[in-house]
């Protein structure tokens, strides 16, 4: 066998069966292979970005990695931006980059890169095969380094020899290591702290947002007084009816500061010391108070649940019930953050998997989606825009027979916005909902932050009108039915008949 | 003056007045200068790799280079491989990248990245303005790194400190050295070969494909029965009716490798060496016969139109006249790349800008366009697929007055569809004709290469219908009027309706 069918196999042997593509020659080994070894989904993105977005949202639902296939270092590059935000997450991907034959690369053709270059920053396990009988080896490696908590991104790099010549071999799965569990010792230093009466804050992230670890901070906070709070960008949240909910920590500096002052204990679950996104003139960068003391319970990586089970355990916080919520009535009147978040709440499908790239006029949706149905709550992690459709595609496929609802802002959308083709290929239940108010919105406040009215540079550079895109078009080029909602009222009924169908559906939600 | 406004001053100061933008909270400061500082016209762009592209098309008509502005690592990363395309030509670009405020991005933040990491595979110039004092000297280098022969990318990353601080110095322009002439002995050399009546080819590439230096490579051909050849991917070449024309080397390797069969020498003008763009098993990387003498008679960035004058000076070759050229009627009938080269040939606008990424159908347009009303041809030179609908819009802007015509296969024009409303919002006079047949063709005739059939995956990876996009949809849906041409008649009708009219326009030209 040759290198590209070990490592069709290996895969498969390692329980990666989704593959994330957009192929060229130099992959063509590796298309023959995955012809001739099934049992693998091959899905076409028609951008890299579009592979790497999906194969993110892929694992936050399936719990496991899927694999790309990208071309050379330029295909590679494509990608990055949303390698990079699924490396932000810890998020298991296994990013399979083809490249130019070993003894060809020096010859310096048009298209040859410095791939490896390109993958390191994003990778936790970067390797090249230069050898057919290493492929397999290194594929095995890969899905565990993806695998291994935290997670990450495992970059196999496979010039075209490799591929093609004979001498594969294909491997079976290797043991992952299970997540760290917790010394004692840091249970009795949190469990101190939490007893202290001191003011406290748990600061959960990553795995700590499941339905479980929720409930069980909850207990804690209940018991000790401590408060919660969710770092501002979560993976992957559990939400909804009889569910605990938990505020997230903002996302601008002055009220991220305010919601974190007065704390004299900050305790890490599963989430890092939390810092503006950007940094601006005069402010500071931690939100943290400098008198803070941060403890960390667990890092990303470590077992949060287990974590914050044994936690509440130890400090013999009583169970609680979830708080009764009642499903609001779809809203009226204008249409508002609070609004288009109510009507969410009323009308969401059960189980759904909400993936928010919201921007400005997402931020509002958070508190009201807390009265929906129980649901899953993905958003973007690394602040590179342009994720939100492909997270949908891929989480979609990761999780089937769930509808999908992507809450997408305009312009990050159009970063990306050939996932809606495979969205329509693939036919996943998808609802887009395309907030459309045709400006970089962000950019107003981010300009008034620096002091400076807007004048014509800041005025062509933050405006999506002019003109304005024609989002019905769009989707119905790339074979997804879409509808346009200017009112509350349209918004619920276009919704509701979004959802009760099949395939993918695009809806503009005009806000003025 | 803050860093920012002395970063503007000086690219206006050094002639860089366009600048093709995706900014930023961390451009913002960069924004409110360009509001302040008169005289820098802002194209927004969609996405990053439509604003490089854009640039590489700017700079290739405008012969100066146009700034970019991206946000951050994953912004840059957006950008990277239109980047390696320009790179690949040479063509000077003034890349400017705002990134974390410097003492912030120690702590990290989700969209942190290794910004010049990225960068370097890329750049000819790279340096990070740490202090405000030093971002008008750098940007000054930056402008004189871009324009030195042969050009480049030279890449300024901004930290948003340097941006906002005070102690900005605006810098006058630096000297930009001329490129090398070239030695006698040089010319000597290549004239005795020249002479010697073996099997020579003079291998044309970069600026030897300009009108001038082609007429003067024919006088050189005429005179010793030297043969001709072009690179297969040109920055820009002079062609139609007036002017000399020239065959490109194939982009196949067995038609390449028969195309040089029996040159004894291969006379590097501007060109590099030629090798093929992928390894094959068993086949050669190399186009020239292996006792074929190589002989630099200029490299990329040397001055090809002196010395090809020069030589033909040396050898006393007579002055040619062209050829005559008959525009011939648009074609009817079936739709092949003979028929619609014809029709282009019969109908391109005097003075045309073509931008062709054609691939596999644009192959066959090349010869019959010879015939065509003078033109500019431009190329896609890296290799990276997605730089044509960027290109053709910079270079409407570098280019005003003149039509510009884009040749677009489909697969390729989805990768940067976002083009198109920039196309729309700059109202620019671009024809972009789609060569729709649904299929990365290209990768048909690679797996029969590999000697496979086609199978699931096979399929599932190359076909672009289930569903076809719609062009027409998608055009509207960005602002560009657009119409579909199933037959040649329709096409010649169209093509020439959108020529006559301002603003851009897409044709769906319908491939069977």
């Amino acid at each position: 066998m040759n290198g590209a069918e070990s490592l069709a196999r290996t895969l498969l042997a390692c329980g990666v069966d989704t593959c994330f593509a957009n192929p060229g020659t130099s992959e063509m080994h590796f298309v023959a292979a995955l012809d001739r070894v099934p049992g693998i989904r091959c899905v076409l993105a028609l951008f890299e970005g579009v592979a790497t977005g999906a194969a993110d949202g892929y694992a936050r639902m399936a719990g496991k990695p899927a694999a790309t296939l990208l071309h050379c270092g330029p295909g590679l590059a494509n990608g990055l931006s949303n390698l990079h935000n699924a490396s932000r997450g810890h998020v298991p991907i296994v990013n399979i980059v083809g490249d130019q034959a070993t003894y060809h690369a020096p010859l310096d053709p048009p298209l040859a890169a410095e791939t490896a270059t390109w993958a390191r920053p994003i990778s936790t396990w970067l390797r090249t095969a230069t050898q057919p009988q290493a492929v397999g080896e290194f594929a095995a490696e890969a899905v565990r380094a993806a695998c291994t908590p935290p997670g990450g991104i495992a970059t196999l790099i496979l010039p075209s020899d490799a591929s093609w010549s004979e001498g594969g071999v294909a491997q079976g799965p290797l043991r992952v290591p299970a997540p760290a569990t917790l010394a004692n010792a840091t249970l009795d230093d949190v469990a101190r702290i939490l007893r202290s009466g001191e003011p406290a804050m748990l600061f959960l992230g990553g795995d700590a947002l499941r339905a479980g670890p929720l409930a069980d901070a909850h207990r804690i906070a209940a018991a000790t007084g401590a408060r919660l709070m969710a770092e501002t960008f979560c993976v992957r949240m559990a939400r909804g009816r009889g569910r605990f909910a938990i505020d997230r920590l903002p996302y601008n500096v002055e009220p991220g500061l305010a919601t974190l002052a007065g704390i004299r204990h900050l305790i890490l679950v599963g989430a890092d010391d939390p810092v503006a996104f950007f940094a601006y003139p005069d402010m500071p960068g931690r939100f943290a108070p400098p008198d803070a003391k941060v403890t960390t319970l667990t890092r990303p990586g470590e077992d949060s649940a287990e974590a914050l089970l044994r936690l509440a355990e130890l400090l013999a916080a009583p169970q609680l019930a979830p708080p009764e919520r009642r499903t609001p009535p779809p809203a009226t009147g204008v249409i508002t953050q609070a609004n288009v978040g109510q009507t969410l709440a009323a009308l969401l499908p059960e189980n759904a998997v909400v993936v928010e790239e919201g921007v400005t006029f997402g931020f509002g949706l958070y508190a009201p989606m807390a009265d929906a149905a129980p649901h899953d709550y993905l958003r973007l992690v690394g602040g590179a825009i342009g994720d939100g459709l492909p997270l949908s595609t891929g989480a979609a496929i990761g999780a089937p027979g769930r509808r999908v609802i992507g809450l997408q802002a305009d312009g990050s959308a159009l970063y990306t916005i050939q996932a809606l083709w495979t969205q329509a290929r693939e036919r996943l239940d998808i609802t887009t909902v395309i907030l459309s108010n045709r400006r970089y919105a962000i950019l107003d406040g981010e300009l008034a932050a620096v002091g400076a009215a807007p004048g014509p540079a800041s005025r062509a550079l933050f405006d999506l009108g002019n003109p304005d895109m024609d989002w019905v078009h769009i989707a119905n080029g790339f074979g997804v039915e879409a509808a346009r909602a200017e009112t509350m009222e349209a918004f619920a009924d276009v919704f509701a008949h979004a959802n009760s169908r099949p395939g993918p559906f695009l809806i503009e939600l005009v806000i003025l």
